[in-house]
């Protein structure tokens, strides 16, 4: 036998090593994803060996070489460690390198555990720190949203539908909105953090490991929440990758949906927030131009994110258990993460820092139009009138005024309204011309008088999910720390 | 005031009618989900009629008229109801129908309530039905595959991967991994109509109805699980849509691979598993071919659940509570509710009429190829040799045997190994040329030893959903029934 | 021999007919697309049988009666036909209305020809009139935006990014820059139209028809512009059908970006534009809310045109030659022609009935911050100073204006400049003060000086596409008609 | 001023530079792709610079060292380029370094043109290339089947549908099939160009550029096919890229079709086929496991295509003109053209290599049951039965033959039919059982006994394409030279 390894299987089971259009298509796609798996690599490793010596078919003095020779890839940083797709995916490079420092002992890590195992392992521990990293992001925004509730809790202004005026609101109450779905995303993430942060190790083969395992104390070693137990489910599952993405463009696509508001209400015409300089840019040709460039930023992780899902779930249009699945899949996952979490971060940033324009919101609240719902409704309430007539007569006020290009009075209402002849007791418009008052009627569960309590309860929701969150970030560095320190006791035993 | 009711606001702030590219385009797209909104609008109305007489705006007799004329509409039938797309959306045409029948009170039907609130909770009482059938047949399918995992439990064949064979299983062994994302999808499921079946009612415009209503007793009457507090997020929020169509693509395209896998064993070439006769159809051209059809339609499924999530997250890429998003959602999501729960229906059906044949698979599990894994294992446990190097020489042996044209024999891997200088004690490789001794040495948490463990866990917790989903519809009957009920006591009661 | 015609095969390959489930999920949704196809059906069978006629070997007798039984049928409004799914698919309902008709000569039909090759040019006879009448949409759009760029050439007005005014623009230039687009998707139409219109009659089975038919004479008699030779290409080709949603995504996309601007500037904060009341509705709620609804369902359209490209892609996602490809595939694609026609034609409506607000879009071109990047150029054109100097100084200006809530003025710049030892000759900047001479200064190609070139040259593009749709649309006419009147002539002949 | 230059705009418009989360989110992302636009800022820059002199705003002196200057920056390296996106993106990284190397004349490179329009160009140059390799490899697709097609022309196989034998075909016919689409691909591919290579260049700031550039000459100097007038449109049309990137989903899904039907043939059910060693890897577990990896890879190609299609729609869906849409566009669309280009080329070495079992696919063509649609139409064009009664006995005699578990043979078919008193003659079927004989009456245009004609004109085509990829990337080359040449030329001339 050769003593320097060479691309696995060849002189074996094959007569030739891989193609230079497969290394360029195939191993280099998967290879672009070692750094990410690398750790995860090293943590896996030493959990089978350690297995392995629990069962007693690996003796103890080559557990401890071997466990030596782990520690010591385990040590070389990511971007120092000689991955090289000529000898096929990332697994292949450390197998080639663990041969190199361990020698013929380096064949136990293949024993009882397929590549593919190992690499399963590799991911989930790489893609769960990236849910969690995401779960902080999404609670930064939720913190962002809350603040800004709570301080623009009075600051009024129209809410609006297809950009038209409809009925008062406040800043804060709208701020109180878009909190909402944050908090159900919240919990979303954590549920795809408990489909991925499961073991596959100890699976094997095919129809379970060929050894004996431990899989619950090896789940144990790597961090994990429990085991995976059927082999081929704990191998092929992607349904949680799924969910996953889908939560990402989920939250991504509202949050630039907020993005797209923001640009409207920070545009000169508008002018109801503008933009911290960090969060803007200057066009090189227009020295004037201050561009809310974040927001583009924002907006665009919604799309990145949707076609990750389109990806994944075209990828998976296969016969079951099939390679493809995987072949991007750490990387393609993780990048949607990253990209997700900076855009998070970044509209926190710039929701925590907007420059309100109170008088400009302000402004916007004070059209009468505004109320008219709401003196239909007191007016039917009254008795003074039916609805669809009072509606009409209010509705034909408002063109009156819009086609004589002013705003609508009170004097307009009035007279259109003695047409139907109803005579509107004069406290009843006026009593609703500040927003303030209307705002105050909102009593309903979840209305806006009723906003301190939706705060408050708000506010415990998103500090339930932040303590998860910091709880299952400890877990993990707990579990993890005491793998490598137990590894390094055992390698030193001999 | 015409007697005769006309497009809405027609007079009042429009000077013209919708045109005709706008009803084409508009109104007729919304108008496509009328059946599907009857129903919802009717409760709808009921309830808040209730809720308006219980606060005491709504005088006795009026509400008794009102309910009378809301109940009479409840009786006809969807398809027989008169919706128009002339006259703008569903709620249109209803609108038109309840002030024909009880003149200028029917206004009260938009006292603190909008359109869109209205909307909303039908949307939500047409979706929840549906998630409830779908989850039906996905419990369904998973009782298919649990009786099927314990039927062929024993029945050996190969696993494969990249169609390759791998290692000895067992076809129930297989069946009982395609259960496993079962149960987790019904979880899923769970979840949307969870988020689904939550109640609008009584949010009004925009910060909240310009009416005290008890939101929480409107809930109740609806057979809601709970109320959307804040006004806005409960007019716009689409998260939960976005959950259940991923959820939908996730599952169909799962049901797809195992009718791709399907497929491939139904090919005469493997002829290990027909499909009966009822999920076939012939070719027109050509009589010999019984086309397994099933397998198309449930493939196509998950195509079609996919495009369903693209979709929705294109539609939502604008700024915040745009009607874009709303504009065909019912029909959509139901569509793919409906067709999703089809095909799992029918692929219920054929894996509960597969005729298996035993001795075709029984012939791919008899491979010795399928067991060099474990040979390697054994040698290096028994510290026979080095896993690399017995790996290569184990592939060269296969090597030469598919150069040769001919099946892997004992000898061929005797003889190879000798060449490493490894004198194979017999009984290591014969013991292992029985697939069922091999299956039984899986013995690991989940491995194939353990599958009537597995079985009986899995078997529980597809239990635990059944009855999930069953109370979650009788709670529907029971408060859709309540609710008639009260109405009709109290039209009656004047 | 049973007289009354089952379920195909029943008693022959199959024991059974096709189970409920299968009804239910397969032949009911390839029964949704029978109207659809109906003409085509009928077309695609007058033609094979004179071709059978033509080759000999169908009598003219049984020729004759078998043209009058096909023509029965196709006299038949596609509405009245009955179809049925308990048979099967759209063909397995004709074939039994045939049989009913002609008898035994009714097997003719599939002589020679696969029930699917009467499926595909029955789809392609179908797509092929929907994709005209898109085009036909699309030229309309291009007429109402050349029109209104040259009824607006004139119009000043700011250009935007991010939403923040950039440089003078006009309305008209703008309304020219949207119907770029246009000029290139119609070629794209055209491309499809090729492609659909294209002839796989007599392609047969799998290599080629067992008879020697005619296939360029059938083809002629079609209508198809030529022959797809190789008989599997010609039965499963998909690639054009990816190419037309493409390109009707790209297209609706585009539309709901125009729909997208329009919303803002129909805002009162904008208040550059108002939609003619034919595309608005009011608010059920609020009556003075006139909602721009018709930008909403266009919009609508580029999502829902988006999710059909991610349906067909993923539906393709299997080996060859599925039959899952095509199970909805006719109505999936006439559905998204359907919609995107739907909203060109709203949108075109909605772009030649505006109401433009001149003075509004004035206002926003008087901006002296406008011209600060020609005023740059100029000053380092003139040798005044060098350009990341001044591009700082004047953005220096401005921050200052913006900080102190004033507009810029002339005077804040000639001051900032000074800063920097610029003496800024006073004509430089009172020159650029009307944003007509900026304008006037734009006299590259392309540039707002040469418009009335660009809108000549668009002009005839615009007038050439529309040619050759008026031109394709007649033939497709004529050779429909001329097949009835030689099926009929021949049907009578015996 | 300062004479270390700063964050664009500091000091200017702007009190603050981008803060940390906008470099991590943002310009992190665009400059992810400056090595792509490396070489294409070179160009334009030079171009620029050129049509400055020309015009006579730049004085000779200026622009000789302004072009030293750019030339310079032409020859370092992408990789080595200080890009830094602390200073935005990378057009700020090159706008820093042209001012350290020319002092205040580094102005004029933004004198009359937008940082956009520079990166606009850019993104085509670099786009441009990779569209040509990708029309390359896809050249070299066509090669290998029509190769493939030639050399097996003649070896039988059965054809499938639904995985279920149909009728015979060879496997040069099939390759033949494969194709066909290609040579439309082509096409598509050089309509994608041909939209690519267009000139954005000196289109200005919003309605053409402050100075009079002689655009067609910058186009002609850059390489471009022509120049896209309208100013906006030039700056921000995507239409072509949705074409493009649909076209390679596409193009990489019917490939993925073909590397799924590979799968099954390569499978020792089928035996077909067999990749050759160059594109498989061993498993690591398992000794005898020879994985056609290649294939996994070319269809996940396929899907991640479908992904960049999904991600651009989705993108899109803003209003006009944003500057989301092009964040990450072109590295978007670069990766997708290499990801595709990789699998085209991976696919093209599948079948050049492949070993093809002759007896393997001639056993599946032996199959009686192959020609029973042949027999049926025999019969009924000889007066012998109808056809649906024969389609029946036929289809009966195959379900007996599949019922007692063995093949269908001559006697079971003149047995089934005698039942119907059809005696069929002898010669009829037996006429029938060599598979050559019904390929040989596949005579109509298309059909297997045609496809030397169909090779030689698919021949022709395929030569045709790849004259024009080879004319276009030779244009290229030589326009690319003569603007490096040209500006060395002026650049010394002072």
């Amino acid at each position: 036998m050769s003593q320097e390894p060479e691309f696995l299987g060849l002189g074996g089971r094959l007569g030739a090593a891989a193609g230079e259009e497969l290394v360029a298509a195939g191993f280099a796609m998967e290879m672009a994803d070692a750094q990410l798996l690398h750790d995860g690599f090293g943590l896996a490793g030493l959990a089978h060996t350690l297995a392995l010596a629990d069962l007693g078919v690996l003796p103890a003095e080559d557990s401890a070489a071997l466990l030596q020779a782990l520690l010591e890839m385990v040590e070389i940083p990511a971007q120092e460690f000689p991955y090289d797709p000529a000898f096929g995916d990332p697994w292949n490079s450390r197998e080639r390198r663990i041969e190199a420092l361990a020698g013929p002992r380096a064949g136990w890590i293949t024993v009882g555990r397929p590549r593919r195992e190992a690499a399963r392992v590799a991911m989930r521990i790489a893609i769960r720190r990236a849910v969690l990293d995401c779960h902080t992001a999404l609670v930064g925004l939720g913190d962002a949203y809350l603040a800004g509730a709570r301080r623009h809790r009075q600051v009024l202004m129209a809410d609006f539908t297809y950009l038209q005026p409809a009925q008062p609101t406040t800043f804060g109450y709208l701020l109180a909105g878009y909190l909402q779905p944050v908090l159900r995303h919240l919990v979303r993430l954590e549920n795809a953090y408990s489909w991925v942060n499961r073991s596959p190790a100890g699976a094997g083969g095919t129809a379970g490991s060929s050894l004996a395992l431990d899989r619950e104390r090896l789940a144990n070693r790597l961090g994990f929440d429990g085991v995976i137990p059927h082999a081929r489910d704990a191998m092929w599952q992607t349904d949680g990758f799924v969910d996953l993405l889908a939560t990402l463009a989920n939250l991504a696509v509202e949050a630039g949906q907020v993005a797209a508001d923001l640009e409207i209400w920070a545009s000169p015409a508008y002018g109801f927030v503008e933009l911290a300089d960090e969060y803007c840019r200057v066009s090189a040709l227009m020295p004037q131009k201050k561009n809310p460039y974040a927001l583009a930023v924002i907006r665009h992780a919604g799309g990145s994110a949707s076609g990750a899902v389109a990806e994944l779930l075209t990828v998976l249009r296969t016969g079951s258990a099939r390679t493809d699945h995987f072949l991007s899949l750490t990387g393609d996952v993780n990048r949607a993460l990253v990209t997700v979490a900076g855009a998070l971060r970044l509209l926190s940033g710039v929701i925590s820092t907007l420059r309100v324009d109170r008088a400009a919101l302000a402004r916007s609240a004070a059209d009468p139009g505004l109320v008219l719902g709401d003196l239909a409704d007191r007016i039917v309430s009254g008795g003074l009138g039916d609805r669809r007539a009072v509606h009409q007569l209010l509705g034909l006020a408002a063109r009156r005024a819009a086609e004589a290009g002013r705003p609508l009075s009170s004097a307009d209402v009035a007279s259109v309204l003695s047409e139907l002849g109803v005579e509107l007791p004069p406290e009843l418009l006026s009593g609703l011309l500040d927003p303030r008052v209307v705002l105050s009627s909102r009593t309903v569960l979840g209305g806006w008088a009723r906003l301190p309590e939706l705060l408050t309860a708000s506010g415990r929701e998103l500090g339930r999910r932040r303590r998860v969150g910091t709880a299952l970030r400890s877990a993990l560095d707990g579990a993890e720390a005491a793998l490598v320190a137990e590894a390094r006791d055992r390698g030193r035993s001999v």
